[in-house]
């Protein structure tokens, strides 16, 4: 049991897939936040399932940690080698391997991006929903339950992947899920991997639920003086049953972010920026709709987009928020949090946390994806400046009480990874034990992304 | 470790909650279908999680299994005391607890019928979509992971419940989930737990879904003269995105049960029966592009009903398809088949069962939630008539290797229960022994519904 005899017989099986470069390691210890830099003893680039459960067995027999990495966009240090090991980089099983028109579904592997199996489906007339923002691979996607601006729709990573191929900590491959629509034959694997980070095996396969290109498709914009009135809006038009396809929410200082970043010319005011899926008639309907209730609520300047490129303009503006929020205070890195609350709690939750960052001597600016009850505050530091992260950290610790004082969740949507372990035992209770009894049960070696999701020992 | 004194301080526990009277005995080891009479040694009814739990370490303490008991109208035997023990019924703790109308959940106990909460829901301008047909416990449901006709539009227990209170096998009482609407906080136990059977642990407490009532309803019912039309007005159906909220296929053989059961005044014919739900805009869109698609594949006699009571008289004739079906053969039992497959598939096994099914010397009316391809055979046999009821097996296990050989589930809600063990491995492989690692890490003792889901030892 040995790690040098592990990487010896990983190079042996993949030869320079199996990579010790200084460059390679850098990329693969960094992250895109806070978190510290934690490199991997090495990287392996495995092209198929049979090579991830040689892998396994390899570093299962000697004992070294593997980690698995799809893109590296986590935010919350998710993909760090807290004790080194083996980064499994999937970047090279980015295929897609089957798209089922007629049952809507399609079958990948896990290292494809997210825009580029869009690429793919755009002449069959179907799409894959899940948008979170960054272009971030499926199954690093599933293995944190992804979602973003469509999730108010279409729902999240938990909604839309059907089935999985996995390999197990010691090496066994599984199948989770049919491509049925549903089925009651037993525990819900499926749904137990999705979102568990990499911490009870590696995924290598998914089959995902696509949906119709809508026929038509409507875009806008528009502004608040208050808040409350953009959030009260959200919260009417959810309950009048309007279905939008996105409603994101962006304060102020995003405003004056966009405007610097993507040359916008929006008031420095909270804003709504929605979308409507439909037939041509229902998101006439709906888009009248949503104007009387934007209207009740004292909103302006309403922009609609119907053409195609102006709503990409609009989601590519919203896609590069963070980018945009980080040029606010340029060569500062960031704190992103990412509560969840019921939704009538939405507004006090908002207006509560924009309060307690007005206090603060850092910015940070507002937005999220409300039609869930979800957003972030960016926290806006600069590196290496010890009271400022500990100030964000105060902020985002008050944000996490928030949440669950409201009802809600620690993290709507980006997961755990190594900045909410601290939060698991206060969100869950005993069920946190339970995650640790499943944790032993399939991987009793700790092998699979240590140091994560479950109580340490 | 005995069971009489674990009965014996349950007794004191409960008083003449704890019951062993043969009538409760009785009822208690009935299954709905075909499964022989296995009842438990006792039945308990609880009132609050408090007594749930201390049932539970009292039964553990003695090695006494435990089987939870909702309505008792599963398919498969789920319910049956195998190895005896102690049923707990929750028929007392069947309360609504709180409506969150603003954030459209609701907060039940496990013993509460989906009826009386829809009843309960009615002024609120909001319901709860999950229908099986039967009036099932929302504890049951959850346990199933059941769903039914609105499946297709509104999802599954899966999609519905939001968060669970349960009592481990060990006497702990965890809470899955939050009322956010979406988290990515730690491995999914919500999920872990619905569809579990009562093999994991029992459900106590449940946080559900709910939707609003439509603004406008309208409901149809048309004729084809051959299944493969039927289906193939499915198809287009969900192909074109037209938001069905029920689309039910039922066959010559059921029609003909419907008009003898319930005055119906059908032709012997296939018939898809349908529900659009939206804006009074959107539902006069959807039915009339159904109406085209429906033409193009020759339906006719369309009937449409929009007035509640028609609609009412509609569903609830749909709902009793079961026993309008038993009443085809009176005095007959039924094995009732549950197969499901992706919709490319559904024409040829509808037709191929339906083939098989003319071969037998048994009635097998055909009826199902095509829209998530989803079907069953109602095979009749006669009680104790084991040439009946073998032929019923081999057909109903043909109908399980077409639904794997298609790529589906060999069950699409009714659950694995006593029935559909056999086919557990192979319909999971590997994965059904994970299955088994978790049951063992979360019971040891087997002492929850033992014999079930997982492989025995
Ligand atoms: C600008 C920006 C905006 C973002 N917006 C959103 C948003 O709106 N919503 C949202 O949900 N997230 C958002 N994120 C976060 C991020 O995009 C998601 O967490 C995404 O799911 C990560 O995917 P990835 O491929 O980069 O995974 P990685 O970061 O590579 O890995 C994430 C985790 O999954 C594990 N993993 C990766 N692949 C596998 C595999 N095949 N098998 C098992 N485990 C695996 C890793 O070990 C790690 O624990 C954003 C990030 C950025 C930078
Ligand atoms: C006429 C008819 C039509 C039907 N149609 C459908 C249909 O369309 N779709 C469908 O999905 N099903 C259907 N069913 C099957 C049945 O209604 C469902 O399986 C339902 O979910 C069972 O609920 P129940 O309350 O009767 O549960 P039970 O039969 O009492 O129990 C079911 C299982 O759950 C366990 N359980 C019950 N309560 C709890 C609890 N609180 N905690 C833990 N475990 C518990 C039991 O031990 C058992 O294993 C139909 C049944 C009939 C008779």
């Amino acid at each position: 049991m040995s790690k040098p005899d592990a990487l010896t017989a990983l190079g042996e099986m993949l030869g320079d897939r199996l990579s010790r470069s200084k460059s390679d390691l850098d990329l693969h210890g960094r992250n895109e936040t806070y978190f510290p830099f934690l490199p991997p003893d090495a990287v392996a680039y495995p092209e198929t399932t049979d090579e991830v459960a040689q892998i396994v067995r390899i570093c299962a027999a000697h004992g070294v940690p593997l980690i698995g990495w799809g893109r590296g966009t986590s935010l919350e240090g998710h993909a760090l080698a807290l004790q080194g090991g083996v980064t499994i980089d999937f970047s090279r099983m980015n295929r897609v391997l089957k798209v089922n028109s007629e049952d809507m579904d399609v079958v990948v592997q896990p290292g494809l991006t997210r825009e580029d199996l869009n690429r793919e489906l755009r002449a069959t007339g179907l799409f894959f929903p899940v948008d979170p923002g960054a272009n971030a691979s499926l199954g690093g996607m599933a293995s944190t339950r992804a979602s973003g601006t469509t999730a108010v729709r279409y729902g999240t990573m938990r909604d839309n992947v059907l089935a999985l191929e996995v390999v197990l900590p010691d090496g066994r491959v599984i199948r989770t899920g049919t491509r049925a629509r549903k089925s009651s034959a037993g525990y819900d694997l499926t749904g137990l991997f999705v979102g568990s980070e990499g911490t009870l095996g590696l995924i290598t396969e998914l089959t995902l639920r696509l949906h119709g290109q809508p026929e038509a498709i409507s875009a806008a914009v528009c502004a608040f003086d208050e808040i409350g009135a953009a959030v009260d809006t959200v919260i009417q038009t959810i309950q009048l049953g309007i279905p939008m396809a996105r409603i994101e929410f962006v304060d102020a200082a995003t405003a004056a972010a966009f405007n610097a970043y993507a040359s916008a010319d929006m008031p420095e005011k909270p804003h709504l920026m929605v979308e409507f899926h439909g037939s041509a008639a229902g998101v006439a309907e709906q888009t009248e709709s949503f104007g009387e209730v934007v209207a009740e609520n004292g909103g302006e300047g309403f922009k609609w987009s119907s053409r195609p490129e102006d709503r990409n303009a609009l989601w590519t503006m919203r896609h590069n928020a963070y980018y945009a929020c980080l040029g606010l205070r340029p060569g500062a890195t960031a704190l992103v949090t990412d509560m969840c609350v019921p939704i009538s709690r939405l507004a006090e939750a908002v207006e509560e946390t924009r309060a307690d960052i007005a206090q603060a001597s850092i910015p940070g600016p507002i937005l999220g994806h409300v039609g869930d009850g979800n957003f972030h505050a960016i926290l806006l530091v600069e590196p290496d400046n010890a009271a400022e992260l500990a100030e964000a950290k105060a902020l985002a610790h008050r944000m996490v009480e928030r949440a669950l004082r409201m009802g809600g969740t620690v993290t709507g949507e980006h997961g755990i990874g190594m900045g909410k372990l601290d939060y698991m035992e206060e969100e869950h209770g005993a069920a946190w034990d339970v995650m640790g009894q499943i944790k032993r049960a399939l991987d009793p070696m700790t092998l699979m992304n240590p140091g994560k999701m479950v109580r340490a020992n």
